[in-house]
């Protein structure tokens, strides 16, 4: 290991060079004008992937934009990884609030500025580097590795989801590993080894069949939107507990471990609530904050609208009232069964003075890897090794759709191993990559080679 | 009084030919290109005043559009009364609906079809024509009569609101008398002889300082939307009682005369609701509907927004959520003290973990005509006799600000004689007037005359 490490110390600033290339392809995969330049992508992975040693290196048309895949299967006997990315980016406006140009990648104080930098270009890569330094060293891979890289993360990964039902076969391993997410904080290692699932509800309360005048009708009818807000108000306890029936039934407890995890990462409550601008962080009584937003199921409404809504005063009492409420889940909870359990609690507490409809509009499931997972394990170690302190492990309050799939349709472990931050500005202006956080990447994704294959 | 009867019987067809005149002038006093025709409004009622027999006849200067005044101060000894009305009307979009050209009057089945034929051109006119009937037979009133018109009914009345609290000495009266509501239904003789009042509130709740992921953030902080649902119930009890504490306070008991005279207008719960569309009614418990919408205070949200409600899903923990919560009032609650006493309950129950600004966006006076009043029992009466059947007492859930002025500013009670229907499309395409009604109502006009002067 001693001489890929030197390998990819001593050539650092090559990848920075290649990376700046990289970055320069504008692959804004939602704009139509940008097709070209996401074929463009595409080749510059499946290019780089064939230099640094991989074999079958293919690139596959789909309804949308191509995938690159690509493995290196001589390990006999050794496990296999599947590396997932993308090389899509997010759109870049509004263009000017760039302090510089998002396709002109540029250096200040170490961090590398441009669009994908670190969403997800810049993660994605390190992977690619780290089969390189092992190709032009030892001369082989300690493992079985597979790449599959899409162009469609931005915009939904339907045919990635398509593509991987279909090819179950083409794209089995013991594990896929992928660097799309942030680390704790800036150089602490982090494995992100759960997501939450979601279930996101729509809930339409119709009383009078057209809008009344308040004054002439108010006291004849319920009205919707108060029917509405009690229907809501009675999801919940003060205590921040869902009341639905059976909505708790599947929620796997966190472990002594993992609430110590947790704890150890000093999250102060106080620094969180001063920048979210509020007096006081709320949630479900019991838990702390991380815990609530990592392993506890939760429900927001997303969304309300009814009667008059512009500057000032119409005294109407509208007909309907509409609110979109989604609750996000943690293993083993299934978005299916929620669903029901959601339509059928809102159908008993709906009064008989309105009718109300209940509409399943989308739904994703949770994930947790266990924390004894053989490729967790060797994920934690490889970063602790590049980082040179003990790794930290954390959950994410999101989902991510794809990981579940993999985990559901190969049946194989993620590994979230994460070299951003969310500070980094994806998705928005000026985002960027801590280079040293490249560099420390490409030593994880080496490392993790080693110890996976043990 | 026969002789003025009759006269009224047999001058029905021209009353008819006038009124038509009248209703050919579109007086749409929203629209700035019909600002001629708001004038050409205000002469044709000057002049009709004048030709009935009318003194001091001025037509008088608004910032907007003018208004039509007139007395008749001969009657030493005898009450005043001043009649209001307007000759402004609703504009007529959409105009492709009406069977017939709005501005040219058409007869069919006893009913007359123009834009104001109902509101209130036709009600108002009604007035005059009594006046006229007196004159040309006895030659003089049995009371003191005093018109004021106006053209800015349909857009909020401040001209004139104005104009009342500067010239309370020139509309001195005893009792103010207005045509523009409507009979509890068609040939049956109706005094109204309440309106309910107005606080109309808003509501916002801030809680983050930005929209943020309900991914990586649900469970954390509270959300406005689900907060502001919480406080929307906290408003009424399950018996339909508002629960801000004091609201009832000021609240005038119905008399068991009044409740007496509701329960003998046989009003069908059953009907009503299926007009409606609901299967149910629903409002505040022991009281019956015509006593909810007429008598009792009510509240109801008339408009909600927050977060994401265009069609899909959007995973948004919103930043702010708002309401629009409005109040029907009752003799004798103060609008002003209401106001206050719903902002410090909203501010008693919003949580620590949310921001609240509460504004009170509007407010109006209930008011209640005694029914013992000397000119509510003379319009009864005189209704009673035109129409040959017992007068019934409703009471209006609606406001008609003006009418609080007149009664606050000048003391005196107003006899609301109303000889529409709320089935005649007033505001709509199509309005319309039944000429029965329109004949009755001169009739009516006159009896008042004769028994308010005893």
């Amino acid at each position: 290991m001693k001489e890929v490490i030197n390998f990819i110390e001593s050539n650092n600033e090559r990848y920075i060079g290649e990376l700046k290339e990289f970055l320069r392809i504008p692959s804004i995969s939602t704009l139509k004008d940008h097709k070209k330049d996401m074929m463009k992508g595409a080749k510059f992975v499946a290019d780089k992937l064939k230099n640094a040693g991989m074999k079958n290196v293919k690139i596959i048309k789909t309804k949308g934009h191509p995938l690159v895949y690509a493995d290196w299967l001589q390990a006999k006997g050794k496990p296999t990884v599947l590396i997932y990315g993308h090389y899509d980016v997010q759109p870049v406006d509004p263009i000017e609030l760039w302090d510089t140009p998002p396709f002109e990648p540029t250096i200040r104080n170490g961090k590398i500025y441009a669009r994908g930098a670190t969403d997800d270009k810049g993660q994605m890569y390190m992977h690619i580097k780290s089969v390189e330094a092992f190709m032009k060293t030892v001369g082989k891979l300690p493992l079985n590795v597979k790449f599959i890289i899409e162009g469609e993360e931005e915009i939904g990964s339907d045919n990635l989801e398509e593509f991987v039902g279909k090819n179950k076969k083409l794209l089995k391993c013991d594990s896929v590993l992928i660097s799309d997410t942030a680390l704790y904080g800036p150089g602490i290692p982090t494995i992100t080894y759960g997501l939450r699932g979601l279930s996101y509800m729509e809930v339409e309360v119709t009383g009078p069949n057209r809008d009344l005048h308040s004054g002439t009708f108010g006291g004849a009818v319920a009205n919707p939107i108060n029917v509405l807000a009690e229907m809501i108000a009675k999801l919940m306890d003060k205590n921040g507990k869902i009341k639905i029936p059976g909505f708790y039934d599947d929620v796997m407890k966190l472990t002594k471990l993992e609430r110590d995890n947790f704890k150890r990462l000093k999250f102060s409550e106080r620094k969180f609530a001063k920048e979210l601008g509020v007096r006081e962080l709320k949630g479900e009584k019991g838990f702390t904050t991380l815990e609530r937003i990592w392993a506890r199921p939760t429900l927001d409404c997303n969304g309300i609208i009814g009667g008059f809504t512009d500057k000032g005063a119409k005294t109407v009492l509208p007909s309907k009232a509409l609110a979109k409420i989604s609750m996000r889940l943690v293993p083993n909870q299934d978005p299916k069964k929620i669903a029901k359990l959601f339509t059928k609690y809102i159908n008993e507490i709906a009064p008989r003075s309105v009718r109300v409809k209940v509409s399943d509009l989308h739904g994703a499931y949770p994930i947790v890897t266990p924390l004894n997972d053989k490729a967790a394990k060797a994920g934690a170690a490889a970063m602790s090794k590049a980082f040179g302190k003990k790794t930290v492990f954390m959950r994410e309050g999101g989902s991510i759709p794809i990981v579940t799939t993999f985990a559901q349709k190969l049946k194989a472990s993620p590994v979230l191993m994460g070299l951003g931050l969310n500070t980094e500005d994806l998705h928005s202006p000026n985002e960027h990559f801590d280079l040293n956080h490249f560099r420390l990447g490409i030593i994880s994704s080496a490392y993790f080679f080693d110890e996976f294959a043990k």
